[in-house]
């Protein structure tokens, strides 16, 4: 092994690590290396503080003053903004709520609304298949639309667009395989045209810098569970570039998206900026998880932060194919950092069961179908020798042929 | 005063009532007498408890792992056949997820598509406001349809049913006045003119008993935040019977509702039942709450809570009239029992004063514009001597004026 790959040296860099401070920000448990934080990020201890305090004191001792007192009802649009920081949008920009399959479908209709003469939707079949499940419900619910998909016929979406195509659905960090497309330059191509674009963030916020308002995003949705340690299904995010707001209308008007809500007026008129992409009453106990998760991203670099992931997610492929080579795992993640998201994901026949013996070994990735093992690096609590240790706990587990033990061959549902 | 209503009296009906055992359930703070549960229920201490455990030790400790191990992903269906009991449904009815104006969307979208030849939506112009704005946002999408609402020229919901009328949406009791709807007559009049009817059950789950099944209910929707005691913006529940379920559709199609979500297959299919109206990722941690409280639920007799309730209202109505004669206070609730729900409300045109001087003195109900104090009465941590405190400090408020100082008038906003 490489003086590079040397234990010593990782330690070295860990000592030196400008974000090592920030592992006491979270509980994890002991001897547990978490590398599924691309799917559920762990807890941060500001996150189970502020559960405690909106179950025990806003909640339970404060009761409906709480909406006013303790700011309820406007944590939708403050932790937009703090949010907002996070990818690049000016306040005013960003609200949280609901689900990120919601607010794809509120930016869809949105989208094609400010479009009209153009009813073909293009989106990628190789997404997370909610992007496609909701742009399939949206284009059936709307007479003389329609959805095509990159990737099913060797077409790019670049070579797809049209002057029929209206919106665009794209995956900014792809969920299986980790690239990272260039956000700029499709953007700009989109526009050019005559389309707008959705950014889906679900795995690249909190993963990396994002510039959404420098490169001319016209909306952009995703989730706060995974990279923002906000809770598990903690309410997702949406961004509607504010030159679009005035004339952007989505469908799901609910009253916490009219200009006026307690006036209880009886006819809906859209609040006149982001907060018209709000709906229904949103689940409180989960957005004040986040805004304790958001406590420390509040204090974080990201360019600092995707210097670290980079060097981890580096390591963790020169360590896997020096110290895990001929057994039959192929890199499905890119090779080249400049189009790498902040995970890496290897194919392997029995990708499952490696990753079930990983997980009884306390090295917790997780297993995409058919063929994937994936692991996310999270700069704020993983450090380099982690990365070894997974390694070598991987190297152990396809030596010895434990993963072929049967209790590792079990299905389970994972998400 | 008369013998009846008597502090002694009322004293001997809290001693005998079957469900005094419960206010123990529930955290409410010292001295407050809590009239606002139909706005923000107050929380069960087991919701405390299970909010503690899901972020604490699911969460914390055991992280992905409890998507399967703690059932997190069941949670939607458990709870909805939880629910269902308290509303009259079957298992398999219910999902609770997402919130009220989503769902009603969601319904809206199914029901008018299983009356795809008839293109007008009715609902009551008094209604939450929420209902409406979603239905306008609804038909507004969808080429062709438009929205009659009730109220507005004269018309009841009977009188404007017809061929065109495909869908109608009503609450069972409304918001504002508690006037509870017949949902049997009123369902079986809808079915006779050909419609479907969606039930807005918000103001009436955990309130008194109901029938869905009994009654061939088409939809309905609710919250789990008033009533049920779910803990603030809690997920709200969607019902669509049985021999609805295959042929219904809704464009919130998202990976949740998908047949097999785990698959990750490239095209939507709808799940088989109930789950075709989920859509995403559910926010955990409040309905890890919301599942403490149904604890309690389980163990409730609902006739026994509408034995009490009734009891409440009609005592809070007999002592106001009794002991505020004469200071303007006009009765807004049925004063028939049967078609009242379990709130009541006065209009006065210093509503919004009054309540905040109530409030000061530890009495909680709520304002709603432009007149009304409105007063819910929640027999689980309710006493008939609650109610009799409650109806002095009114008295003493009224009396002596309290309510025109100053600091009573400036106006929040209020849930």
């Amino acid at each position: 092994m490489s003086d590079a790959l040397s234990l010593d040296h990782l330690r070295g860099l860990d000592a030196g690590d400008p974000l090592k401070g920030f592992r006491a920000d979270f509980v994890l448990p002991e001897g547990v290396i978490y590398l599924d934080g691309n799917s559920l990020g762990p807890a941060p201890k500001a996150a189970l503080n502020a559960l405690q305090h909106a179950g025990s004191a806003e909640w339970a001792q404060d009761l409906i003053r709480s909406w006013n007192a303790a700011g309820w009802f406007q944590l939708p649009l403050e932790l937009g903004d703090r949010v907002g920081r996070l990818i690049g949008a000016a306040p005013g920009q960003v609200a949280v709520c609901d689900s990120t399959s919601i607010n794809i479908f509120k930016a869809l209709s949105a989208a094609a609304g400010l479009r009209p003469d153009r009813k073909t939707v293009l989106a990628e079949a190789g997404s997370f298949p909610t992007d496609v499940y909701i742009a399939e419900g949206f284009v059936a619910s709307q007479p003389g639309y329609r959805l095509r998909l990159e990737g099913q016929d060797g077409a790019s979406i670049l070579d797809m667009l049209g002057p029929d195509v209206g919106v665009v659905l794209l995956n900014h960090v792809n969920y299986r395989s980790g690239r990272l497309a260039d956000l700029v330059a499709v953007t700009r191509a989109i526009h050019e045209a005559g389309a707008l674009v959705i950014w889906d963030l679900c795995h690249s916020a909190g993963a990396l810098p994002i510039g959404l308002d420098a490169a001319e995003v016209d909306f952009a949705v995703g989730c706060s569970y995974k990279y923002l340690n906000g809770g598990p299904g903690a309410p997702a995010f949406i961004y509607v570039a504010e030159r679009h707001q005035a004339a952007a209308r989505q469908p799901l008007s609910g009253w916490w998206g009219h200009a006026r809500p307690f006036a209880f007026e009886t006819h809906y008129e859209g609040a006149p900026a982001i907060a018209r992409f709000l709906c229904g009453t949103q689940p409180i106990l989960s957005l004040r998880a986040l805004k304790g998760a958001l406590e420390v991203w509040d204090r974080v670099d990201l360019d600092a932060l995707r210097a670290k992931s980079l060097q981890l997610t580096d390591l963790f492929i020169a360590l896997v194919e020096t110290r895990c080579a001929d057994h039959g795992l192929a890199l499905e993640t890119p090779r080249d950092p400049a189009v790498r998201g902040s995970q890496v994901s290897f194919s392997h026949p029995h990708a499952y069961e490696i990753v079930q013996a990983l997980i009884e070994r306390q090295v917790i990735g997780d297993f995409r179908a058919p063929d994937v093992l994936r692991f996310g690096f999270t700069p704020l609590y993983l450090s380099h020798e982690d990365v070894w240790i997974a390694v070598e706990t991987l190297r152990d587990i396809l030596e010895t042929g434990l993963w072929r033990e049967p209790r590792f061959a079990a299905r389970h549902a994972v998400t």
